[in-house]
């Protein structure tokens, strides 16, 4: 089942759409069209840091260079420079810091959803093991300290590290509340914006502020990066339930079958009636067999779409703090990257 | 089986001696003496810097605080900083980053290890778990970062990103090495130069550094910290082989169970017939229950003392290195700090 334009549109529909997966990087190459070199630019950056001398590592590093995907950090931080004033050499820097620091926590989160896929392949740890994940996982966020600090001032460190820290502690609230089904909406909220949104707000951040934008522009790229983050996260949720293996590229329903409470579950959970609810927790726990069970309880409840109509509030907030920037030529595509994020095949 | 002075009395006996561990305890209080105030602040800054509002990473981030022991590398900052000049606010931060990334590789390392045990209390990976010891590791590494870039310039941030991108890179080595028993002494250097040695050897040129130093100066401090380093992880994988496990406060003989090849082990490989080498991977491989025998082959080709005397040579010069500092009262510490790592109880 596919989630296309989830927010307006979340059904029972099942055959996946190859085309829907193809317009959609057809989308994100328009939208990315204005950034285009400076985006080849971080790129090759990127992949020149994941190298090494060591034939082994640098075998190891190169696999992991893929797991970069739709480069949706660097793109943010472009554009963001871009609406602000000027793509400089900082920005490139900036970009394959977000990107490293993205891949790095790839890494991790596969030994800990001990994933098998990651994009169609084999994941890391599967291939080389976990150990060898977590000390690459660690090289890599070593490395890309190391390097944010090539920047022409300190901003893009200190960001880029308090923002690091944040991420994982949002993880480590995410393991805390494994096979908590009493989850609160308020504290899932406060898990996703940890993990997922702030390295998204403060990749936009940087880019606005390294472009020479005033302080409550900058908040307000931050800001945009949060909802998205969150609209984003939300839509990953669903995807993990209603999505399809071969599109998603990573084994399906694996959240809510290790315990990870999401949205429609939680949704699901406040308004359904205590044997509805057994019966959820009952197919959660039966894991694969469960899933069609599961699904069809939540839509029961319009759990779907209940949290796919909240990511589209984040959006459409998102969309409406960019205001600050006034008559922009890019402003218009932040608001198309939003409503991609609604629409989102992968 | 105790290592005591093992440089000049490596030898069967088997008795722990827990006044020697008393003993050593009472070495370093004394070189320690000097810089007992500003330890105090380190301590005091480490512990600040491992604390959060959320009562469960509040109530982890405590228990991790332990992890810090003897406070070698904020020690070997702070007195190089009173050898080269005046210790600073700076080095006080300097000194609880470099303990703050010591602990979160430890807390990575005792993933890898499987560690059951730390510091005599259960590890962090056996009381919650190996994500959380993922996430929480990945954290205070962000967190160090982010605290380095409040000192007055970059280079500490630098040279600390640096020392931890190569240290990984020495600990992905040693996974990759595992159950290599060809291996050669050279590549066993270059990978304890990285894991243990780098972080050793940074420190002690930061604190030389940000005590105004001249480069020379910085660089021959850089030397004894590598030395001193090769030293320590020599020391401790003669203590993973002839360690008393009370003592040591860590399961034994898992670095050469888990196929580790050490030093001693590399020597024996080394001057071994083909029949001798058999029965010493036999013994490897049947873990706790071929221990003893394995001691016994190591010590019939005075494996440990060539082991302990190579530890030796690299104290020696580490001591030499340090005549670039021409009289000068803290020297004569270095040097006693260098002959504690050879009579190492811990």
């Amino acid at each position: 089942m596919k989630v296309k334009q989830a927010a307006s549109q979340v059904s029972e529909t099942t055959s996946p759409d190859k085309s829907a997966a193809m317009a959609a990087k057809r989308i994100l190459a328009r939208l990315y069209d204005p950034i285009l070199s400076e985006l080849g630019r971080v790129e090759e950056r990127y992949k020149a840091e994941l190298s090494s001398d060591d034939p082994y590592i640098a075998t190891l590093l190169e696999y992991i260079e893929d797991y970069s995907g739709k480069k949706l950090r660097p793109a943010l931080l472009l554009l963001a420079g871009k609406a602000c004033g000027k793509v400089t050499q900082d920005h490139i820097v900036l970009g394959a810091v977000a990107e490293m620091l993205h891949t790095a926590t790839l890494v991790h989160d596969d030994i800990l959803d001990e994933a098998l896929l990651r994009r169609k392949r084999a994941s890391i740890n599967a291939l080389a093991g976990n150990e060898v994940s977590v000390l690459l996982g660690d090289h890599i966020f070593s490395h890309a300290f190391e390097v944010s600090l090539t920047l022409s001032t300190t901003e893009g460190a200190k960001q880029f590290s308090r923002a690091m820290a944040v991420t994982c502690l949002g993880e480590v609230m995410q393991v805390n509340n494994r096979n908590n089904f009493e989850l609160s909406e308020e504290k899932y909220l406060k898990i996703i914006d940890g993990k997922t949104a702030e390295l998204y707000a403060t990749s936009a951040r940087l880019g606005a502020h390294y472009a020479g934008a005033k302080p409550e522009v900058c908040d307000a790229f931050y800001a945009y990066g949060m909802q998205l983050g969150r609209a984003f996260q939300i839509m990953d949720d669903l995807l993990d339930l209603l999505g399809e293996e071969a599109l998603v590229g990573k084994t399906l329903g694996s959240d809510v079958e290790k315990g990870k409470p999401t949205l429609p579950l939680i949704h699901f959970l406040a308004h359904a009636d205590a044997k509805q609810k057994a019966l959820a927790l009952t197919a959660v726990k039966a894991g694969a067999k469960g899933h069609d069970e599961l699904v069809k309880l939540l839509h029961s409840k319009e759990s779907f779409k209940y949290a796919a109509a909240k990511a589209r509030g984040y959006i459409d907030s998102a969309k409406q703090g960019l205001a600050v920037l006034g008559e922009n030529a890019i402003r218009p595509l932040f608001e198309e990257i939003a409503d991609f994020v609604l629409s989102r095949e992968l």
